[in-house]
C-alpha cells in the first residue's frame, strides 16, 4: 500500500502549461491500470489525439472544455468522462484557476502508454 | 465519450454510511476499467476486506484513515492511494465532513467486481 500527496509527485510538463503527475500505478506495483493527475494552465490544453485504450477522468478543480472531434462540451469539478478506445480526444482549461483532472488508462504491456500514439 | 457529474449518477448504499456511484466503466463502454465514486459519512467506514485486484484512490474531498491489517494511516484531500491485490484495507471517515473518494478498480471478466470477495 502507497499514500502520496500528489503535490509531493514530481511532475513532468508534457506540453507547454500542461503538467503530469504519475500518482498510482506500475512503480507502486499495481498490474493493471495507472492513475494520472494532470494540471492544465488557463488556456493550455492537451494535444487533440486518440489512442487504442479508454481514458477515465475526473476533475478535481476547475472549468474546461473537452473537445473530441468537432464536438466542445464544457466540463467541471465533479465531472466524470469516459473515452473510449479511438475517439478523438483534448482537454482545454477556458477557466481563470487551474484545471486540475485525473486520467486513469490501462497499463499496455505492463507500462504506462505514451500520452500520444496518433494525432 | 461520456461526460456526466457524479452527483447526478444514482447512488447504491453498499454499507450504512457509504455510497458508491459508478461514474465512468462498462455501462459507458469502457473495456478495461471502472471508476466509482464513494461517499463516507463521518463516523462510517468501509468494510475491512481484500481481493485479488488493485485499487487506485484519490481522496476528493474530507479526511480519513486508511487500515490495512494492523496499520492505520490518514489519508486527507488530494491524496493517492494504490491498494495491492490481496492486502486488506478499509477507508474510516475520521473527519467531520463527507469524505469522497474515488475507487478505480480493473474489470473482472468484463464487469464491475463484487466490493467484497473474502474477508
Amino acid at each position: 500500500m502507497k499514500i502520496q500527496n500528489y503535490r509531493e509527485v514530481k511532475g513532468t510538463e508534457v506540453v507547454p502549461g500542461v503538467v503530469m503527475r504519475v500518482v498510482a500505478g506500475p512503480a507502486e506495483g499495481a498490474p493493471t491500470f495507472v492513475m494520472r493527475v494532470f494540471e492544465i494552465e488557463p488556456g493550455s490544453s492537451t494535444p487533440h489525439h486518440a489512442h487504442g485504450w479508454e481514458h477515465e477522468m475526473f476533475v478535481v478543480e476547475g472549468k474546461g472544455v473537452l473537445k473530441s472531434g468537432n464536438t466542445e462540451r464544457p466540463v467541471e469539478k465533479g465531472d466524470a468522462i469516459t473515452v473510449l478506445p479511438g475517439e478523438q480526444h483534448s482537454v482545454l482549461n477556458s477557466g481563470k484557476d487551474l484545471l486540475t483532472v485525473i486520467c486513469v488508462v490501462p497499463l499496455v504491456d505492463g507500462k504506462m502508454p505514451g500520452m500520444i500514439v496518433s494525432d
